[in-house]
């Protein structure tokens, strides 16, 4: 577990994360400091989507319900559109989406062993939980990048197309397996930990750790609120 | 194996199918007659893009080179779009699209065994193969349906994005591993029986058997010919 993570602050103030879909603009916390290079955070978000839409497409595949397969397949498709956004920025840059990614592929193949499910409705809150949360991360982190990509970056992964039919799915799946709601309310809670661990992982620390505690405190905190939020959606206790 | 098969005559003319992303309009043959009833062509077309969709992206979830699960993603991306076209068209007709491919589940969950390679190369060529057969034959199907949908549906269909990525990753695997050429030359042949089974099932046959095979006699012919043209792009010899 997440051992940084229990230095954490009792917050005082829970800042509202802005709905998905709007940029959000504002910067309550500067987060030029901690934010990565240009580079290694477009191969690291376009990874990220690539493991999305994996175990996306995994889960369509797995299940043999049409209207599941239907359902899924639409968060697997709003993944592969976020990663191909995030490689033509790589390409546009006149850099090489492999390379550029390559750095973040052992943290993303041990993530995925992280976030499969004992059956398809695990994994399927798993992608919801992590992908959810990585998701808001990248957006919030695309405001420390320069030029013109931050906010191409943070509208690319707004979109969130498919999540609608993933939260149906996942609430009618508990509506017909009534403890299964806290079974998998257990299983998300076990997620935050370590996809808070592949985010931390994207920073651009300095040596001063309590300077980069301040940075991040607060962006953690509204990441957890979000990710509250979504499983308050699903009638889940976070 | 297709028995069916076996009473075809030699082809005299090989009649040339036009390249795909160019609509063939014209009428050599009338299929009119076998052009099964709009609502089953769209429920199995779509059902048939589902499973390429499942193929090429469990092939990404297979590989561990990211160069490779980069190009076999571009294909499952098509395959996902012209899924999600044909189910809008079941949709635009008022129909439920999960009821309208549900006929076709048992078929399709059969072929994806048949088309499941021993490694993700034999199994990209299987998809190649398969896909590409089925493919030229929903859009050479297409021009038997009524009003606009024909031609919408072979448009939609002719979108080959994705096919040149998946065709030099295939010529990088075989240049690898050179006795690779013969045994997927040897898969691909299998494969070619049991695709045209699906193609076959697909039709609106009548009872006499003779007048059926007249119609659907230059249409295989047309569709082996673009299917041998194919493997021929891959050195491989059909």
């Amino acid at each position: 577990m997440a051992s940084w993570f229990s230095r954490r602050r009792p917050p005082v103030v829970v800042p509202r994360l802005k709905p998905r879909g709007e940029r959000s603009l504002s910067t309550r916390v500067d987060l030029g400091e901690i934010t990565p290079e240009l580079l290694p955070y477009l191969g690291q978000a376009a990874l990220v989507q690539m493991l999305a839409f994996e175990t996306y497409s995994g889960i369509v595949r797995g299940v043999s319900s049409l209207a599941a397969k239907e359902a899924v397949s639409q968060s697997a498709g709003a993944a592969l559109a976020r990663y191909q956004g995030l490689i033509a920025e790589i390409r546009r840059r006149g850099d090489d989406p492999i390379s550029t990614m390559q750095p973040f592929a052992e943290m993303c193949a041990a993530f995925r062993a992280v976030i499969t499910g004992a059956d398809w409705r695990e994994s399927l809150l798993a992608a919801s939980v992590a992908f959810g949360l990585l998701d808001d991360f990248f957006i919030r982190l695309a405001e420390g990048l320069p030029g013109d990509f931050g906010p191409r970056c943070a509208q690319l992964l707004s979109s969130d197309a498919g999540r609608d039919a993933t939260v149906r799915l996942l609430q009618e799946a508990i509506a017909e397996d009534p403890p299964l709601a806290s079974q998998l309310a257990m299983w998300g809670r076990r997620l935050v930990g370590d996809t808070l661990l592949v985010a931390r992982s994207a920073l651009h620390l300095s040596d001063n750790s309590e300077d980069d505690e301040q940075h991040i405190e607060p962006v953690l905190t509204e990441l957890i609120a979000a990710h509250s939020r979504r499983m308050d959606e699903l009638g889940l206790t976070a």
